[in-house]
């Protein structure tokens, strides 16, 4: 941060981005670059078609959607006209583009920017401007076949982005719902006892525990019929062990979810994914709008920068989820319903990647790396040991672009041949074209690999 | 626009998009990655490196830099902490990106979305969320090199979109100050007057003249002399000829610029651009910041819906360049300074390619071709004529993926052939694998062509 100014007035003037900010620079742009590349391809390859929508919408639009994290909307000033707001995530914006053009069924990506007035806690990728990755599938189709292609596509994005080891908790919102019943806590407390449980993953059952039963007001014993529950771990056979559950076998609803983990499990299995999916009944998840399977993905290897001091602990993050995971989602059948003149159900599942985890995790192994990132795509730099050879340069320069080959030159009507092949080692250029009197007579170009400093003449007419 | 709720009261829900903003549909989007490709290539092919600002910034780092313009920006509401404005354009927060990171030299691209409270006029691309594509050259170097490749950049890049014929107008500030000189209009008018001469494009002289003199306060015969210069056109050879001219000669600032106008064009002559490159004394240019050359392209063929009706002909457009161009820029020395604690300038020259005309040229262009815009690239659909063959068909869909295949299923149980093959000819997918138990027993998979209807009998083995 540099003071314009520099007296300690108020008028100094700050050099800043804005708070939990951020630019990219090349080598990071170079990064995510990468990291899109290789999410779009799996998106493609299932299929998807991709859309856009305003980085601000009706204020309206977002009111209501996102229960009490509403706080950390974004205004825009009233300037006179509409009242706006930023949006906070993909999903809403998505459902209110289904309800206006009336679309019954797509399959969607969606990249872009997100806004939260949260707290920024920006060395483990926690931002204020933060990028989200969103697949989703809307239309009315048979149970869990949708739901298992985004566990896949989850699956075959962190194994190729090369993150190593990592875990897919599934569960499901009417299981939750299931198992609140029969354990006794009271239909208006589902939800505040859903985000506790949610905290599970960072803190003991002991304080989860305490948390129930000080903080939100339920029963010793209710406590301990939750925590024998979101203890268990498992797959298809858990799933099958507890509609034989003397309780909750007797819960419509937790049954219909255990149904449908079953068959969902049945499907991961043709798909080849079941070797990092759990089912696991502690997953629980923030927002309010899932009304079926939900989803996170939770690396296994602990990077050191990313992991969250005690003060972070209690938020959720970027995309949603948990500290620690990288992407996560579920079904969610009742928000487009929600823009509908007449409350007209689109069922959707989807998932969204965590993807500033995720360029902070590469740009700390580009940075241990010895590999150096390269931010341009320059083929050959067009140069000179000798004076007066501008315009040989740029006529140079110029049949190769008008080749298609990616060429640059120096700005300079006389510079140094060192500088010129410093400008190559340093950008990572692997070739350099060098023009002389010489060569000009003879009609051919000084083709010099960098590294190797081999040369070769090559015929200009090879060339362009 | 739909209404919620229906009734005539104030809590009809309005389901609609900001004004002046639009959602972006999977069609549009293909055409908008269409036309990024082919320009983000060529900024690669020329060395460009890429970077990203935050979609807002402080609201003083925009203070000051846009003139009367200033109205037009977007501020954020005062939720407490800093005052937040959304981007203007690319051009300032490049300059406080450099500046805050002390970057003396680079080449850069930006493609992102910026925010001006204007008129929208959205039939002719003219929105209050809208991209720009800049390319900019920030450096001291040797003169007119690198001001004479953002000119041959947009030659490249015009005539691969094949948006028809189109001309580059080049002119520099330093001779329009001059001009204004020599003509005898008082300093401190030169701005006001700047922008008069600018909408010679699409007001007669007369009327540009009737505005200098009765609105500007400029006498007659000023009025005439400065209507002698700016109706000359030519190339290399008028800035010849002004550099005789007998009173343009004896001003300092006008000999420089039609010193380097020479340069330029010797350099133009070289990356063989000279065709479409004119030398026009009337291209003034709205923006504050410009020091040295200015240009503009505009495209020879008028397109009907893009024609601006009258009321629209006063303003600038969406890329800061008049109505009926597509891209614009030009040299501006002393912008970084401005944020800079000593006051240390970075030379800059750039191009901002006015992307959303673009978009909506290529949009009629598709609406006008009879052929089909792809939104998907699915290569093949997995499906098949008889029932209970879900498991084969996610089976099979999974060995596609997993081998790098595009490949889609429907998500029913049962799918009736008809509607398997109907998702293929309404998304263009070229192949269907069909599965049935004859296949199976034989090990093979039915590949059938969607167009032509040619079937082949593929082995298991050799598709996965």
């Amino acid at each position: 941060v540099s003071q314009l100014g520099g007296d300690e007035g108020k008028h100094a003037f700050v050099l800043k981005t804005a708070k939990g900010t951020r630019d990219y620079n090349p080598k990071q742009m170079a990064i995510r670059e990468k990291v899109f590349n290789i999410i779009i391809s799996c998106f493609k390859r299932h299929g998807a078609e991709t859309i856009d929508t305003p980085v601000f919408e009706l204020k309206e639009t977002l009111t209501g959607k996102y229960g009490e994290d509403s706080k950390l909307i974004y205004d825009l000033k009233d300037q006179g006209g509409e009242l706006l707001s930023l949006r906070y995530d993909l999903t809403v914006p998505f459902a209110r583009y289904l309800a206006m053009n009336k679309i019954t069924n797509i399959k969607r990506y969606h990249i872009a920017k997100v806004y939260r007035r949260d707290n920024p806690a920006m060395t483990r990728g926690r931002y204020r401007e933060f990028y989200q990755c969103d697949f989703d599938i809307a239309g009315q189709y048979d149970a869990m076949i949708a739901d298992a292609e985004c566990l896949k596509i989850v699956y075959e994005i962190l194994n190729e982005l090369d993150l190593g080891d990592f875990r897919i908790k599934v569960n499901d919102r009417r299981i939750l719902d299931g198992m609140f019943a029969v354990c006794g806590v009271p239909d208006e407390k589902f939800r505040t006892i859903c985000s506790t449980v949610d905290k599970l993953d960072k803190m003991a059952w002991e304080d989860v525990k305490k948390e129930m039963v000080n903080e939100k007001g339920l029963s010793e014993d209710v406590g301990d019929r939750i925590g024998e529950y979101v203890s268990m771990q498992g797959g298809q056979d858990l799933a099958e062990r507890l509609l034989q559950d003397r309780k909750l076998s007797q819960n419509k609803q937790a049954c219909a979810g255990l149904t449908d983990m079953k068959l969902l499990f049945s499907y991961l299995e043709l798909f080849q994914v079941t070797d990092k999916v759990v089912f696991d009944l502690s997953l629980a998840r923030g927002l309010d709008y899932y009304t079926g399977v939900i989803y996170e993905a939770i690396l296994s290897q602990t990077i050191p920068a990313l992991v969250s001091t005690p003060a972070e602990q209690n938020g959720a993050d970027e995309a949603g989820v948990n500290v620690g995971s990288v992407a996560g989602g579920g079904r969610y059948d009742g928000l487009v319903g929600m823009f509908d003149p007449k409350g007209r159900k689109v069922p959707c599942v989807g998932v969204s990647i965590g993807i500033e985890r995720i360029f902070s995790i590469m740009e700390q192994k580009a940075e241990a790396s010895s590999e150096k990132v390269r931010t341009t795509e320059t083929q050959v730099l067009v140069a000179s040991a000798q004076k007066n050879l501008l315009e040989e340069r740029l006529k140079l320069t110029n049949a190769l672009w008008n080749e298609g080959i990616k060429a640059e030159v120096l700005y300079k009507k006389n510079p140094k041949l060192l500088s010129q092949l410093q400008h190559c080692e340093e950008t990572g250029i692997p070739l350099v074209a060098i023009l002389g009197e010489q060569e000009l007579k003879d009609g051919v170009v000084k083709l010099r690999n960098v590294v190797s400093r081999e040369e070769v003449d090559v015929p200009r007419a090879d060339l362009s």
